[in-house]
Order: C-alpha cells, then sequence, then structure tokens
C-alpha cells in the first residue's frame, strides 16, 4: 500500500514541501509513497509549489484504518486527522516539542531536531541519497528553510539551516534575497481571505493560565495590508474564538522586513497578556513589539495572562 | 548543571550502559554529563559494569523541576520518575514503541529508532566522535546489543546491531560467544531474588481486552533454576498483582540457547491467553512456546484474552 506523507493542518510552506520532499525520498529508496495535505495550502506554499514545478497534493480528510502513513512537521494530534491512532505510522520527522498523545504499536523511526525546519532534518536524515535530488526536490528544501526562518531573521533558525540553504541556493543558481522577497509577497497577498480565514491560517491552540488561546500569526512584508483590517478582524474574533472552543483569539501581525509583530488589543484581556507577556505599553488597540517574530521561540514561551 | 542521563526502572544492561555510554559523549563534546539509575540494576548488568570498569552510577529515586535530563531507552513516563515533565528534558534516545505521555516545553533531540538496542543509535549519533570512544565505552555498546538481541538470537536484531557488535568485539579483540556466555550466566544467576523480586525485574505493564497485565520476562541459560521455583512464584504472582494494581501478572521464562520460553499457567486466564495468543495447548501449569524470545516483537503484538 502507497505511505502517505502529510504534515500539519492549515498547511504553510514547511508543511507542503516537506512532505513532497519526503515523498520523493521514500520512492526513491524503494517505498512507494505520495504527499498529501491536510487542507489548502497558504499562498506562500501554492507559490513555491508551482516555482519548482508541482502540483499541489491532493488533501486528504481522514486516514483509514491501518493505512502506511509518514507524520511531517508536527506530532500533535490536534493537528492531525482524528483517526491518526489507527493509520500504521511508519515515522514522525518534526521539529516541534513532544506534545504527547500520538502513540505507535511498535518502534518505528522518530526523529525530532530543535532545528528551524522539517526539511533539513530530512536533508539530514537522507544522507548519501541527498545528492541525488532533483532541482525541484532541492528548490522545496530551499523554500522551506527560507520560509520557517523568514530568510535567516527568525531567532529559530540555526547554522545548519543557514548553512543547507546557501548551500542549495548555490547549487540552484538563486539568488536567495530575490527569491525571499517572491516568497513573501505571495504569502502577503491575502486580499482573497475573509477575516475568519485569516485568524485560522496559521493559528495553534495553548493554554495558559487556564485560558484557552488560539495563538494566530500573519507573516508578511505588508503589514499595512492587513491592519487597514483590524476592526473587522477583532470583531470576527469572537466569532472564531466561541466557534473553536477558545477563550480568545491572539493575532499578532508579524513585519518580516521590520523584524516586529504587531499584536490586536481587541479588549482588556489581551491587553493584560501583551503587557505580562510582553512588558509591552499598550495605549490603543494594537501594539508593536519590537523583534518578535517567532510563536515557538518568542510568543509561546512568553505567555502570561 | 551537570546533565543526568537515565534509562528506565529496573534497569537491564541497555538501561545501564547506554546512560554511561551518553554521559561519556555528552562530556566529551562539551556537555557535563553523568550517569544515574533508576533502581538496583540486573545481575547481567552489574557483571557488565564491572567488567568494562566502571562503578555503578547512583541511584535516582526522584528528579527535581528544572533539573536538565536526557532519557535513555524509554519514552513511557510509567517507567520513569513521576516529576519527569518538570526537569528540563534535553534528549531522548530509545527504541521502543512511542508511548505517548512525555511532554516537552520546546523542541529537543528526540531519536527513536527501530533497532534492539538503545547503544546502536548512540554509536550512530555519536557520528566521528565514536572514533574516539575509549574501550570501556565500547564494552560497553557491545556488551548493551548482545544483551538485547540475545547474542543475535532475538527478532528484535537487525543487521545494524549485529555488523556494530561485531566491529566492536574485533577492535576489542573480545570473542562474542564466550563473552556473551559469561553474560548470560551472570543474568542466570537469580538464586539471591525473591520471588517477587523475580517477577518484577524485567517487567512492562500492558492492557489488553480490559485486563492489565504485568508481562515479566525472565532470560536465562538455565531455565531449570527458574522453573523449580514455578510453584512458589505462581503464588507470589498473586500478591504482586494485587499490590502493583494488575490482574494478573504473566511470567515467560526465556531459554536464550533453546530459543523457546516457558509460560507459567496458574489459572484459567492465563491459560486462555496462551491458547489464543499462541496457539499453544495447554495440559498442565506450564506451557512451553517455541521460538519465542522477544517480547517486544513476539509476545506483546500477539497479547490476546
Amino acid at each position: 500500500m502507497t505511505t502517505l506523507v502529510f504534515g500539519h493542518k492549515s498547511p504553510d510552506t514547511d508543511s507542503t514541501g516537506s512532505p513532497l520532499v519526503w515523498a520523493w525520498y521514500l520512492s526513491h529508496v524503494g517505498t512507494p509513497a505520495e504527499a498529501r495535505l491536510l487542507g489548502e495550502p497558504n499562498t506562500e506554499a501554492k507559490f513555491v509549489a508551482q516555482r519548482w514545478g508541482f502540483d499541489l497534493p491532493p488533501v486528504l480528510t481522514e486516514v483509514e484504518a491501518g493505512q502506511p502513513v509518514v507524520i511531517v512537521d508536527t506530532n500533535n494530534p490536534a493537528e492531525l486527522p482524528a483517526g491518526i491512532n489507527d493509520a500504521d505510522i511508519r515515522a514522525i520527522i518534526d521539529h516541534h516539542k513532544l506534545t504527547g498523545g500520538i502513540e505507535t504499536k511498535a518502534p518505528i523511526d522518530i526523529t525530532i531536531r530543535p532545528l528551524a525546519c522539517t526539511a533539513t532534518i530530512m536533508f539530514d536524515l537522507m544522507g548519501a541519497d541527498a545528492a541525488q535530488m532533483p532541482d525541484g526536490i532541492k528548490g522545496l528544501i530551499l523554500s522551506c528553510i527560507l520560509s520557517d526562518t523568514l530568510e535567516f531573521r527568525s531567532p529559530t533558525t540555526t547554522p545548519v539551516d543557514r548553512g543547507l540553504a546557501e548551500q542549495l541556493a548555490g547549487e540552484l543558481g538563486v539568488d536567495i534575497p530575490s527569491f525571499a522577497a517572491e516568497m513573501f509577497a505571495a504569502k502577503s497577498d491575502v486580499s482573497s481571505f475573509s477575516d475568519a480565514e485569516l485568524l485560522r491560517m496559521d493559528s495553534k491552540e495553548y493554554t495558559v493560565g487556564g485560558k484557552d488561546f488560539r495563538v494566530s500569526v500573519l507573516e508578511t512584508t505588508s503589514p499595512g495590508t492587513v491592519l487597514d483590517r483590524k476592526d473587522s478582524l477583532m470583531k470576527s474574533m469572537e466569532d472564531v474564538a466561541r466557534e473553536d472552543g477558545a477563550d480568545q483569539v491572539l493575532l499578532f501581525v508579524v513585519d518580516i522586513l521590520n523584524e516586529e509583530a504587531t499584536l490586536l488589543v481587541p479588549n482588556e484581556l489581551v491587553k493584560s497578556v501583551a503587557e505580562k507577556s510582553f512588558g509591552a505599553t499598550v495605549t490603543g488597540d494594537t501594539v508593536v513589539l519590537p523583534g518578535i517574530m517567532s510563536r515557538k521561540k518568542q510568543i509561546i514561551p512568553n505567555l502570561k495572562v
């Protein structure tokens, strides 16, 4: 049976590109495999797939019991199909904290590394086979790294991620600054999304101090485009929180080029979060948080109510 | 703060040797680290430590919040100190199924591989540094592999485990058959243990069909020594099960040299388990299961009530 490789729900570039990379590798070493998506990918991921000549993988809505799967870029059951623990999980490759909740029936290959990007780990795992990657696969890995590191600006960036991206860009003849600018422009083109879609596009749930937050991040080179919609976004937060069973949506608009985030402050709860978590002084309905780029490294570890 | 490296409770050779191996490696690469044990190791593990010139690591009964730790040879919270999720877990290196229950606060290094032995994985993770292992560390890795594979007889054995053991034995000038015989003789010397200690020595809890089993294995070259005690062992099972909150203890006496297991059959429940799980025909209070050597590969996956 063909092994299905997929990342998390609400796929970003790493959760779109890495499944394609690993499906290539598995097929290359004799295990028939195909990539799947757990939802509509974001605009950057679509641009990246097209740029390197890949069709978007089909969307998988449920996984059958016994289906061989490889999970990449997450180990969190909440970000995976409901029946995931009944699938035949063959491997997990990830760079997130261990959530607990995935169980396997036998020992399998699990590799989690504190690197910026899943694709970086895959390159390492391929060993000598990496030399046989076609250009499209190299391009996907490069794109995943540039996306997850925000072109090396994010504090999640490690020398391993950067070194690999620069090596691949050299082999491909890609100029990193101009290619990253194209990627970020694609990611910043959010005009076609509703407010609710924007709030859920890159969002993870965290519980702090008894409150369930939906921590949403929008990485953009054009923060004004998003902030122009702040009144309707703040109004939509109430519906999204209620529908998703959360107490509050937090929206951080990350300005990639200026390396800062703007947090929308719709109420006293979020004002308190901004002050206690980031030492911010809040006067209006937004607050700028200088240097904040990474949910994983900077937002979640500091979140206080 | 010194990083503490430990395996599972009721330490066997792999959970005694692998922490020493990894503590050496971490210290070698500049991270001060020391091995710990989560209890008294078995007689084989004691023999192995002494043979390669190591003092037994101190026994750790609880882990302080924030203590940097590396967990090896398990990822099951039930086999670890109660406060494990409050420790600063830096890495996990294991070869067991993912249990779910360990959570980390940030992404860490996790490597789980379906190999026979944790020490085999460590050798691979060391990369070029493995060339600098002193003989004692090489000897520990060799011993862990011979122990976990029952000198390559167990179906958990992979070519990677076997190849590494043969390579290290060659470098150390160790004759594998005679050294393994010494190890197994040490493991088989169980005369000093009470029945309850024997039942708990190498035991894992599994729930099947609504019943909680303590699945105990005694690997020995001298099964008669254990089976001579079968009446008092079966009597002790009731106390051990009650004290440990299990429904039933299953004791498999694995005859390493004849590659078979003898299951003690104290009652109708175990008789039914033997028949349904292994297709055995039970007539008395023991049943021989030809070829059964591995709890992980052969006993647990087949267990039925």
